[in-house]
């Protein structure tokens, strides 16, 4: 039995029980949520226990990190010790998207060394193994894919991005739409050439019953990949994007039925002004399903800083109900993150969900930035580097500073020494 | 006669004409925004030609940044560095907020380099003159504070920020809220430590017409001080805070029938669900007089990454309709910023304004980030870097990637190569 229909059969499992604690909530609410599809706790049959996360509405927004070789860089070693910097740095889960040579060795690493959940992007390994046997993805059989879904899953994977509402009614949408930017999906672009090549429907759209059938056997999380994200901010809510909306509204509706826990992937380049409304419509569309944002870029100009353009459009459609943010690093648009990458993606996300949080009213992120404003009235350091988010540098400025309270910015006429004295304060 | 005085005289100045060429709008849009009261173009009558800038409705979103002395770092010389670095970076304008020991000379040594307008919080001055005069803030002399905006305003200072709207109301409100963080403006700090004190009204309240009178002589833009900005998260849209906009609306109105152009200062610390609402009081209170926001903190708990919120937060208040962020560096809350903190902070806020002008569809902004999509689309890395806001890392990822875009995040299968193939691109 699935967590999904343990959840409808009023069973609670130890992935409740763990997430209900982690975000001091009753594990009734966490188990009707996820009877209905409101929350996801990814968790493969086959994984030993590990750091649950909880995804969804009325939880924390999670942040989720991304590793993985490539054949510009096939380094096993290195993506061991970033999976190590994205955990300490608080990731709640991460995908290893690996494209080297040993994929099937880097999954098995990334899951004997994570203590979080695991994702993948299926049609990743799909389409290099293909390239691979048949010198192109569009060469890639059927067969083949379903084989490396089923490899996948019972290696231990939690989630599984995999691009199933890619349809050719959402090709055509493209097409009459006449986007800026077709395809920024790497899945969606390995899928939209082998369909448009063939001639032929996407396999994980035909045939999502037999996904759902592998899912539900190893009780993977879904998450309905978007290949059809605007990849411009003048692409975004565009017909090819509201129709791909549309059929990952139909297809979550089918997995929720089917007892496999599902959640949305989405976004892309975002205006502000179109953030309330695109989460809007997500939901409405998906039954409610969590949404999994792949980086809400504000803007298109920003290479070099896209972490920060993400972490302005992460907050704001984490505030208007977003429930897990996946990271951008300062890398994007520029080539492969480097280990500093990934410790300032994790960092600049988390940001991201807990500002989000705040603008929701979550009680847990209410009490720390309170702690932290009394701390700073009471100029007591020790409270304030326990509240902060990210420690680090305010312990290096305290460390510098040689006053009481770490901080030189007024020296003569300090605006708290001001406030201690004439409010009674201190 | 002052900027307002000539728009309402249907007088086209310089300044209108510069910033309408800037902003790609026709001059007549200009005169009757700043006729209205609605634009400001801050240039004192006593400085030469520079950049003029104009802040308000229907205008780009302008960026400020912070220079200053002070007394635990009291070096003209790096000060006048950070000044080129902010203006290299694109600041539209900068403020001296100089505590150290000369600080006339700085303020001579900043107007002299500047390229852009210039200001000033000008109590800093009155109270640091105080402390060394008197021995303490409480012991200024109102005749002080006068005599130093006149100085300041002859110097040639093109707006000033001035705590007029701190009065004993305002105070009664704070007290009777009940704050956790009572004031964190340190203008606002003097203020009050003096008004607690000597138990007597703010002299720039209560002498509120002449402070106007010398506004005006020099035609300095008035940037109505926020003394009673919240300090925290749990502060935000108190009843202390509204007080203090509720006065700041009365004395726009009274600067703006006097013919001084006027901008009104706000936020700090403000949840993002806040954020509209606060903008939307003050452009109702303060009869839509641009708003100048000091960082629009959307966490407290970011020590460290404060540059980063308050981007977030700005972007937001931007977008909501606010008018010209100060920056804020990662050292906010923890010391006084380096060089490299001056850049890093204009940085993210011009990133910021640039994405709330997305927001707002701005002509200019969505004809820029447009070029970049189609940049990529085309593969075309001289356009791209031509596009970009801040182009020096994709420079660098471009002449360490070695292919011909500039990326090497996919290797093989690279999606602009598949999308080039299979929808007819490139």
């Amino acid at each position: 039995m699935t967590q999904v229909l343990k959840a409808r059969a009023g069973i609670i499992t130890e992935e409740m029980e763990a997430v209900a604690a982690d975000e001091n909530l009753d594990v009734e609410f966490i188990r009707r949520g996820i009877a209905e599809g409101k929350i996801v706790i990814p968790r493969n049959k086959v994984r030993k226990e590990f750091k649950y996360c909880g995804i969804g509405e009325g939880l924390r927004i999670k942040v989720n990190a991304l590793i993985g070789t490539s054949s510009d860089r096939d380094d096993m070693e290195m993506e061991a010790r970033k999976l190590a910097i994205a955990e300490e740095a608080g990731c709640d889960s991460f995908m290893d998207l690996s494209t080297g040579k040993d994929i099937d060795g880097m999954r098995k690493q990334s899951l004997s060394l994570a203590h979080v959940a695991v994702g993948s992007t299926m049609i990743y390994q799909a389409g290099i193994e293909a390239i691979a046997k048949y010198g192109s993805v569009v060469n890639m059989r059927e067969e083949d894919i379903f084989e490396v879904i089923e490899r996948q899953a019972a290696d231990g994977l939690d989630f599984m991005a995999i691009h199933c509402a890619l349809n050719m009614d959402v090709i055509k949408r493209m097409q009459a739409t006449g986007r800026v930017t077709d395809v920024v999906s790497r899945g969606g672009a390995f899928l939209t050439g082998w369909m448009l090549h063939n001639q032929k429907e996407n396999p994980l759209y035909e045939k999502f019953d037999r996904v759902l059938e592998i899912l539900k056997a190893y009780d993977v999380t879904l998450s309905l990949g978007d290949a059809i994200r605007p990849g411009s901010i003048a692409d975004s809510l565009d017909g090819a994007q509201l129709q791909g909306m549309i059929i990952q509204g139909e297809l979550t509706r089918r997995a929720q039925e089917a007892g496999v826990q599902v959640m949305v992937e989405g976004p892309g380049h975002v205006p502000l002004n179109h953030v309330d409304a695109t989460m809007r419509v997500q939901k409405r569309l998906c039954n409610n399903a969590p949404y999994y944002i792949l980086g809400t870029l504000a803007t298109d100009v920003t290479p070099g800083y896209d972490h920060i353009s993400g972490a302005i459009g992460g907050a704001l459609i984490g505030a208007c109900g977003a429930d897990f943010l996946c990271y951008l690093t300062p890398a994007e648009h520029l080539g492969l993150p480097t280990e500093e990458d990934v410790k300032t993606g994790v960092i600049t996300t988390r940001m991201a969900a807990h500002i989000a949080d705040i603008a929701k009213g979550n009680k847990q992120a209410w009490a720390r930035d309170l702690e932290m404003a009394k701390a700073r009235v009471a100029l007591n350091l020790d409270r304030q580097i326990k509240a902060a988010l990210y420690p680090e540098q305010l312990k290096a400025a305290a460390a510098t500073a040689g006053d009481d309270h770490g901080c030189v910015v007024c020296g003569t006429g300090c605006t708290a020494q001001v406030a201690a004295e004439y409010f009674g304060i201190g």
